[in-house]
């Protein structure tokens, strides 16, 4: 087995104060694994923008750079716009995971009796608090998911929530780290993940600077290598997940799940408490956001339209357990076990 | 609904006798949907390069094209290798589908007592008789298969039987042409069909110029398609099955029955008789075609590599009905039908 090297993990984004100006730090995943392009701003536009075109991804790092978005409005000269009507731009900037919302209610909470001298620095202390949490958060699945793992496993995944989906570490690659420490990791099978292609894209990249064996696969082959006996458990991340179990992830983690329960594969969904929607009793009421019809079909054709959903719902019966920081839980006792927390 | 026309269906392969030189005509597939290029060759090895290289693919395509190639082996002046050399070289082409080796068979049987001064004419007069057969079974087919079609109905389909995968007409696209030609068809959903994209390039252009409304969709959002009740039937081509009913058919195939089955959804195989190997007991015999990874990972990367089937087995077991000329037929009852023919 090759030598694995969790110091080549990636930092996708990063709020910096550099001599009293704060400057969001991110990587372009739209260029990996091309170009590995490290984009400076203090523009809390350019964040959410960012954030729409996917320039930066993953429901935990989303979340983040939306928090970020927000001490810059609060450091910006010009704002422009009010704290609510910010606050507002930013949530919204992308439907479905739940982390971004969850994380500008949480700054506006903060910052609700904060005057205007103290905004920038509540805001700024806010996101370092935020990027150690979701690091913690996320070597704890990690943990809990490794423990699940059996030695010699080969895993497949679906799109990316590694690293570069998170602050540091990832979830559903925070359990593969962990278990790949333990010496338990044969091989991970990266699903290509159309039409974004965040599994040909990041995920290879990013096991690849890590060491760990990966064979991508194109999304349509996930069934026949599940026939052939080559996968041992299916691991995912998660944007949302209901009261129920229910979790949206990536377009086609449904389909992978479906395949797994037919092939009898342990199907495993990792992902931070900050992602479970407790509002929600189940994932019907989880918004799918629709993307541009031009990431499947760049030329129009006559009579042809596309069908983009960004996301899918895996109902909670496909689902194995619910890796949280927390524990690893049967969907149907989840919401039980962190209403106790 | 707008119209169809039918007479805009392409005719992707031909064999021609042009003032006594016999030439191969095709569309070079490769380029489509964004340039229509018309081929001409009178080397045999420029038609099994073709085949290769997916310019000419489509398992009733190929076989046609191999016999066409045999041809123009027949026809040159010099052919530094014998007849036996060349069919070999031509059957051997590509590994999954029957129609290709049978076709091969067909024509060394044809000419087995032929002498060299009519090698030529006896080939091309096969060519042209296994293309009127080819086009007449595609038309069964379409009949046998629209009967299975409710009104109304949104059909699923993957990769492209259409008419560019055969002489002319189409196989599972048949099917549609004949049910559409009465009324039936709302919507044809296209998978994109990775990595080559028979689907994305393919099967919405052949549709387009059809006028038939056409969504196409990434692979993997074809389970939630289903889930959102939108698909009425599946139906797919197939480059060989076996005695039992199991059905090899381009990658990704197999989970889009998986998913079928579990929605409830018909899931129809159209192919014509000639596609059925009676010499194998199950699908567990079919050769599978591995194809290169730069079709998949253009840029290597280190410690990833990439597992690219060309095809998969479909179990009898998620089949509904298998199409042919001959009538739809449940797979367990395929091979009595057909040997009682």
């Amino acid at each position: 087995m090759s030598e694995i090297n969790l110091n080549n993990l990636p930092h996708t984004i990063e709020l910096v104060n550099d001599c009293g100006t704060l400057v969001f730090n991110y990587i372009d995943q739209r260029l990996l694994p091309a170009e590995l392009r490290l984009v400076q701003t203090s523009d809390w536009r350019d964040v959410v923008n960012a954030v729409k075109t996917l320039a930066v991804r993953g429901a935990p790092a989303i979340g983040l750079a939306g928090v970020s978005a927000l001490a810059l409005w609060a450091a910006s000269a010009e704002k422009g716009c009010s704290l609510e009507e910010a606050a507002e731009e930013i949530a919204s900037a992308r439907p479905t995971a739940v982390n971004l919302r969850w994380g500008i209610e949480r700054a506006r909470s903060r910052v609700a009796h904060i005057g205007e001298p103290h905004l920038v620095e509540t805001l700024y202390e806010l996101v370092k608090e935020m990027e150690r949490e979701d690091e913690e958060c996320n070597r704890r699945i990690g943990e809990r998911g490794a423990a699940l793992i059996a030695p010699g496993s080969r895993i497949l995944t679906h799109c990316n929530a590694g690293s570069l989906a998170t602050y540091f570490y990832g979830t559903a690659l925070g359990v593969v780290y962990a278990a790949a420490a333990q010496g338990k990791v044969r091989r991970v099978y990266a699903d290509e993940t159309r039409p974004v292609g965040q599994g040909a894209r990041l995920t290879v990249w990013e096991l690849s600077r890590v060491g760990i064996p990966t064979t991508l696969i194109c999304d349509n082959m996930a069934a026949s290598l599940m026939a052939a006996g080559e996968v041992d458990c299916v691991i995912v991340g998660a944007d949302r997940i209901a009261r129920n179990g229910d979790a949206a992830n990536k377009i086609g983690t449904y389909g992978v799940a479906v395949l797994a329960h037919e092939h009898g594969i342990p199907f495993y969904v990792a992902a931070p408490s900050s992602s479970i929607d407790l509002s929600l009793e189940d994932g019907g009421g989880i918004p799918i956001e629709q993307r541009d019809p031009s990431e499947v079909l760049p030329t129009p054709l006559a009579g042809v339209d596309v069908w983009n959903p960004a996301f899918d719902v895996t109902p909670a019966c496909y689902i194995t357990a619910i890796i949280t920081e927390q524990g690893a839980f049967p969907p149907n006792e989840l919401a039980a076990r962190l209403s106790a927390r």
